[in-house]
């Protein structure tokens, strides 16, 4: 099948220099087919997607401490939950390590802002999901100066050495913002009021925040600015075509995975021993 | 679609008065279609299976304080993988707690069989998934008396005390033990020992588990017959068809989360306000 790729999604994704304020949240940075070529790419790309990560699992109970972080950050229905729900739906369930973070409990405000983050991280062998993360403190946190400025000020130098460590102990992060224009996000809310079942998707809160967004784009551009690091990048996903997005997550995923270059575990016994006693079992 | 089904999953499966040692692990109890039928039948069922799970977790984030959890045992190879990948896969990952009990560690053996167990229930609306459980505690804990029978003997009024604790709080459990014939199980150890994908799956304690075979039925048995309670009944379950397994699995699931009635949830603001709020936003 043509791959409809004229860069890598990791190349043209990638959010190094980027500028948030000029992105067309409608593009498709580096695919070149439509949404029905992308469609038909995804379900190719999702059973390699899926086989990866069995091989990952695998290794990990054989006691590879290596594990592969998806981050996921953006605005009100950007799109995080279908991307979990598509695209990690798509492998196996025992190799899923899903986290999401809200505000946080009284008790993890009395922790430093990394301490319910590290209760959370993949075990080796798993695919971890977080669906907002350590990021959501220096975005609304400072969009709200909900610490004072020389708190989360320092936050940016903390995360870097905080995933440095990670990738250090076996991690590979694949760290995606997902951005929609006001526009689309208003469509998407309006769906949430006019359909009944998906009025628990909605919280008047996010119209409310929708007037926070030129400060929501100045806390992610300095986000991105600050903490894409060579060992740990930022993509920024133009995402107001959900097909795209999910297309794009996958192909960033199994390129991670392709990363870690994985076998199938050799076996730790005697086959033909065990074969034999099998047979008289 | 016609269901073939004769009796519900429920009333075919249930374990009371049931006789391991007498059951045709090849069976389909209740389900008068083939392989073909089943596997037709369960694309259907499994959308079904994913809409109310969907109601579910969107009563969850509402505040709902109720939740279902599967409970799987059986023998290595009888399938309880096959079910998280296949059955568990198919609803939002979001959604699912998932935990696999292996041998207990040497934090875990210095505290209370449950201790391990009651730190992994789910969350309000979400579908749990206990890949074995505090079940093993009287399963291979008895067969190779890993603790006196006077400590193991007490557990199954526990288990119950405990699982009736749950159901007041707002679980339903649906528990399965799944079996395999002892041949269908030397085919399936076979193939892992076939294929260098399948290595990993593979431990030479699987072959010497089956000369433990007699007292493991005779430990299923007293486990169903003690700790199969109106509240939390024991299903059996032949796994040697898999397309049988997952099919019962599902509906199964299903009729648990339609005894909880769920709608979804009312909208917590007021929909016209909201409305015009967003237009102008």
């Amino acid at each position: 099948m043509t791959t409809h790729w004229s860069r890598p999604a990791t190349k043209a994704l990638r959010a190094d220099g980027l500028r948030i304020a000029e992105l067309d949240t409608s593009g498709t940075p580096g695919f070149k087919g439509g949404k029905k070529a992308g469609k038909e790419l995804l379900a190719e790309r999702t059973g390699v997607l899926s086989d990866l990560q069995e091989k990952l699992y695998a290794n990990g109970r054989s006691g590879d401490p290596r594990n592969v972080l998806l981050v996921l950050q953006g605005m009100d229905t950007a799109g995080k939950g279908g991307i979990v729900r598509h695209v990690i739906g798509s492998v196996d369930p025992q190799g899923v390590d899903h986290a999401a973070f809200g505000p946080p409990t009284t008790e993890e405000k009395r922790h430093h802002f990394l301490w319910r983050i590290r209760k959370q991280l993949p075990r080796g062998g798993q695919l971890g999901v977080f669906d907002r993360s350590h990021y959501e403190d220096v975005l609304v946190v400072r969009v709200h100066n909900l610490v004072a400025p020389e708190v989360w000020g320092k936050r940016y130098a903390e995360i870097n050495a905080f995933e440095r460590e990670l990738v250090d102990e076996g991690a590979t992060l694949v760290k995606v913002a997902m951005f929609v224009s006001l526009d689309e996000q208003k469509n998407r809310l309006r769906e949430r009021l006019e359909r009944p079942d998906k009025f628990w998707k909605f919280s008047p809160n996010d119209i409310e925040e929708r007037a926070f967004w030129p400060s929501y784009q100045q806390a992610y551009q300095v986000m991105l600015d600050r903490t894409s690091t060579d060992c740990a990048p930022w993509y920024v996903l133009p995402a107001d075509n959900k097909w795209f997005s999910r297309l794009a997550v996958t192909e960033l995923l199994i390129n991670a995975l392709e990363g870690l270059k994985l076998d199938w575990p050799a076996a730790r016994f005697d086959v033909a021993e065990q074969t034999r006693l099998l047979d008289r079992s």
